[in-house]
């Protein structure tokens, strides 16, 4: 399954880099290939000052050998060796009308002593963050979302969309990041999901973020704007960076078990402004934008 | 002591804020009375747009009550009552020759359910964050921390410059916030120190700030600077974000306890810029400050 799942998301990098490239025009993707010294590596493939992204990442890795320190507190187990493979994204586009978006697929195995698997699942999801709000990308965003899970399990889409508003909850804030989409842990096998069906539901949900967030960025990335736009664009960024270092467990995960810096920290956006005690003006499209992050709501 | 301390800082207020105003020559302080629901409340001045300050903020607040849970598991004890005031402020420069400053002063005590003080000490410190490194600035920023320390003891210069090394470490980037200065907690009463000298010594620290930092500041503030070094600062204060997001206790305390986000966050930069895997030349000045950051040194 290893194998199999890193084949997968290495050519999933490949899809994806080759499309966004296609839709900017202009920047193309650099590549870094780096090693982890307790074994594995990554492939981090970045992109800058592009004509539609102004920064982006979309990372592969696959780390293994002894469980960190940190690791073994975090899920409760004593020694023990893993192995953990993922592709990780972050788009920041240009254009303010053109919202963030993160996804990320994984996969885990535990392995006793013996080097025996003692536990693996995959875990995910794919988020939306726009700076001004066009209801029908919210929802296209989830729709596309749902398809892939109704392929599943009818229950997917609702329990995997509760749990992406709850984990993007920017609680000191509070506010979500933005306007959701899905979020999955621990997917392990049960009677009615084995690990296979857990492939299947997380590479269709894989292959469906191109579908989910293309036809926005077409659709939105020639739209005018203003530096007001830009403004209140950089301020949002502001919460986007705040949500990542305060509350996010990947990236806090990363700087504390020495990942790679570089590579963990993609994710921060190029130009970001912080104004104290900002507020939009009642009846705007920025207030518009807030009334929704407060008030998380179903899309489809 | 804690009406005394609390009618110093609110001078101190008075006096840097007057002093800052005067210096920067454009911009005012603006003034936010707040409350806390469970007792206290603060007085935030922040300064945006001026001549030389980018933005800024002074900030006094006092706080009572019960002590709320994650402050009971932090300190240890069970059901109290506590009561903290304190001056904290925060000042980003637009020239990027002219350092970001920081500095904070407080008082903190516990008392049993019968009202009795149980527990009282002074903390704070101040340091300096230059983006570009004029050796004299960190010198004469040192010397004034020294001068004030050694009217109290000779020992508590070089603990507290080493302290304050240490606490603003940015360990996930492996180097300094800044060139450091001064850091002391905890600073309770001994066979030799009592309240009333641990007051003269904070009050001392607290006293000295703008002949620490204002003679920098017009020394460096009309010099010319580039787009480039302006880039430069806006990278280095992604570093600066960085550390109070993940490292700084007193940020997280406050996120984590509800406290008055606006009040707190002032810290955050107004203008800030993160790139991929960004290196400064071999040989530069940017180079040139990175190295001193990576190996804190001793300026007096």
């Amino acid at each position: 399954m290893k194998e199999k799942f890193y084949d997968y998301i290495q050519k999933l990098q490949d899809t994806i880099t080759s499309k966004l490239e296609e839709v900017d025009g202009k920047a193309l993707f650099q590549e870094d290939l780096w090693e982890r010294p307790e074994g594995g590596g990554g492939r981090t493939r970045v992109i800058e000052n592009g004509a539609v992204f102004e920064k982006g990442g979309v990372n592969i890795s696959k780390v293994f050998g002894e469980l960190p320190k940190s690791m073994q507190t975090y899920f409760g187990v004593e020694d023990a060796d893993f192995f953990a493979c993922g592709l990780s994204l972050v788009l920041h586009p240009k254009n303010p009308m053109v919202p963030t978006v993160h996804a990320n697929w994984r996969y885990f195995e535990m392995y006793d002593k013996e080097g025996k698997i003692v536990d693996q699942w995959f875990g995910g999801g794919q988020d939306l963050t726009p700076y001004y709000l066009f209801e029908e990308d919210a929802k296209h965003f989830h729709q596309t979302c749902k398809k892939a899970c109704d392929a599943h399990h009818p229950e997917f889409y609702p329990a995997y969309k509760k749990k992406c508003d709850d984990y993007f909850w920017n609680a000191h804030r509070n506010e979500a990041r933005g306007v959701g989409g899905l979020f999955f842990d621990y997917c392990k096998a049960t009677e009615t999901m084995g690990m296979e069906d857990w492939y299947k539901f997380v590479t269709e949900v894989g292959d469906s973020f191109l579908e989910a967030y293309i036809p926005i960025v077409t659709k939105r990335m020639e739209l005018p704007y203003s530096q007001e736009n830009r403004d209140w664009q950089e301020i949002r960024r502001g919460r986007y960076v705040e949500f990542n270092l305060v509350h996010d467990k990947g990236t806090l995960f990363g700087l504390r078990t020495n990942g790679r810096i570089e590579s963990i920290l993609m994710s921060l956006p190029p130009h970001v402004q912080w104004r104290y005690d900002h507020h939009p003006e009642k009846g705007s499209e920025e207030e518009k934008l807030i009334q929704v992050l407060q008030n998380p709501k179903d899309w489809v």
